[in-house]
């Protein structure tokens, strides 16, 4: 047998997550029934224009994607108020940045802070590069980061800083003032994931004409609606993004995807509506939920819930597990380092879902 | 400045090709007259029912894509006449692929060997994991492996073996006894690049079940019509894929491409027909290029051709730049590492297409 590298050996066997057909067929719930509110997606799915989009370009697939995406910089540029000289597009969403950023900025035994609980794809891609995970806190209870802990932890061998705002899965912000006490500590870069920002309607965006080492996350998969296209994009300065272009991979970025991008920035009004929907679900879900005596809810700036079900009497993978009996879909917090098995994570769907859960949810836990 | 790694500035600054839309404002060309026979692609277009399937998805672009593929492996192993636990799917196309790779099998230092002049994407994915190219030999004149170089610069540092048959840019195959004499030379993994190979209509599935240490690259961008939906596969023993899948990204491969690929598999006429114009037409090429006195074209098993210009009193950069003020795209073949400046690449185009591109070249290099 090929001998493979020993990090290897420290990834679990990759479990993928159960598709709306198993589910169906196990639970013998119809699959147009099931509900979904386990990803952080747009649930009233992407803008009108992406069709037409996608269908002109069907002609073209058999072509290369173009690489230069200079158009889709262009726009991108717009919408995030940078210049195009900022912006750099990926495929497979904001996940291919994180691969590139750790291809351009880690040697083995590099040190990368972040604060757990936290996206879990920071130390999932950066530890393939035999980078060292540091570990900052994040205050759950209170929702928001332990600033001093991220301080603490910075070394001279410290490349990347992840702050995740608003946090997933938590929801909680950080306040800029902490992003910018953490900036001008450290020579490392400091990577703001604001894949979630439309939805708590700030960001960071400012600082990049101030500092020289922050590299802002984004995504089409949240807000706008595209998750099933996988587009990224970065914001930094032009320099770190020239070093990150030449090791970038060059086609990932799909012709549907370029096309959609182009459609979604064109449609503001899509935008504007589907930040306003997912705002008032959020707090239909926060309220619900909060009603309910032995569930906690924590607020959130984001398009998604974290919910302590410690004193249902239930953990999160049998809450998790009864919920899908009836064909809900939502994430067991388990996996995330940092909270313990007793915290679940929901995001918005459509009102009408959104009620469904609430009544099935109230009839498990019994309130 | 943020501090990138030292291999960083071993590559070069990444110039992207020009698109249709900028030659054609720079030469007056309209961009639908403009002719690519710069990218292997397969110029009749993707399966019909690609656009229906896609356009079925569309409400479902909002979602994450699912990532077990289990449906997509069974109906490529049918395909490939291979178990569905010796399939992986990739997006961003085989590319994909050879990043994983490198990722699972490489330590900084290790080496892997190709053999220029070949399929440039090995070097750079590999470099960038810090390891050492090795270079073998491919005898251009007699368009054939030197199997000989291959089995001679095996060390106990050789990790991965690169053989792309048929191999581009030059069109030969490598013969399976010679693939045979280099895998039982050795416990690297023996990657064998088959994008190209419905085009030769042989390829080296029977070695899968009989060798630990082998691993065949395909491709939904070639004869597929694909390309810009990025789709890969890699098929190899079960155990090595499971090792990948832990590392491998999890959502990398889009919605549409996932029911495209459902698409043109089911369409077995799509593929033979695509195979059958192609070949025809590479032969039209050949013959037609080789009846002019100043160009040497080799004979090819793939969908592109390469020619050797020195006759004709241009560099291959000259020639490529005559074409494109004409509007029609080849490819250089300067910055393949183990060519001179006198060689391009063509790729098929359909018949009228390539007829025209005939007449051009006649005109320029006055035969």
């Amino acid at each position: 047998m090929v001998k493979t590298r020993a990090i290897i050996d420290e990834f679990d066997t990759y479990v993928p997550g159960k598709s709306k057909k198993e589910i169906s067929e196990k639970y013998g719930v119809p699959e147009n029934e099931i509900l979904k509110l386990g990803s952080n997606e747009n649930p009233w799915g992407p803008a009108p224009g992406v069709k037409e989009a996608i269908l002109n370009a069907i002609p073209e697939m058999n072509r290369y994607p173009e690489s230069n995406h200079e158009y889709l910089k262009e726009k991108i540029a717009e919408y995030a108020g940078v210049n195009k000289n900022q912006v750099i597009v990926t495929g497979d969403g904001a996940d291919e940045l994180l691969d590139i950023l750790a291809k351009t900025l880690i040697d083995p035994g590099d040190e990368f802070i972040v604060h757990p609980p936290t996206y879990m794809y920071y130390s999932f891609t950066f530890k393939q590069y035999n980078a060292k995970a540091v570990y900052a806190k994040w205050n759950v209870k209170e929702n928001k980061l332990d600033v001093q802990s991220v301080l603490d932890n910075i070394t001279d061998k410290t490349k990347v800083i992840f702050l995740c705002t608003p946090n997933n899965p938590t929801g909680g912000l950080i306040p800029q003032e902490d992003i910018i006490k953490i900036i001008e500590s450290t020579d490392a870069l400091v990577v703001i994931d604001e894949a979630y920002w439309e939805f708590s309607e700030v960001n960071n965006v400012n600082l990049l004409d101030k500092y020289d080492n922050v590299f802002i996350i984004r995504t089409f998969s949240k807000v706008m609606g595209l998750a099933g296209l996988r587009i990224g994009y970065g914001l930094s300065n032009p320099e770190l993004l020239e070093k990150i272009s030449r090791i970038k991979p060059v086609f990932s970025l799909t012709v549907p995807s370029q096309k959609a991008v182009l459609a979604t920035l064109a449609d503001k009004e899509f935008i504007k509506e589907s930040t306003k929907k997912s705002i008032a679900e959020r707090e239909y879900l926060y309220e619900s939920v909060n009603a309910i005596d032995n569930l906690h809810i924590y607020k959130s700036k984001s398009n998604y819930l974290l919910i302590d079900v410690r004193n249902s009497g239930f953990t999160a993978k049998e809450l998790t597990s009864k919920l899908m009996e009836k064909g809900i879909i939502v994430r067991d917090c388990t996996s995330f380092y940092g909270l313990d098995e007793y915290y679940i994570r929901i995001s918005v769907e459509t009102h009408p879902k959104n009620e469904k859960f609430i009544k099935i949810l109230k009839e498990i836990v019994g309130n």
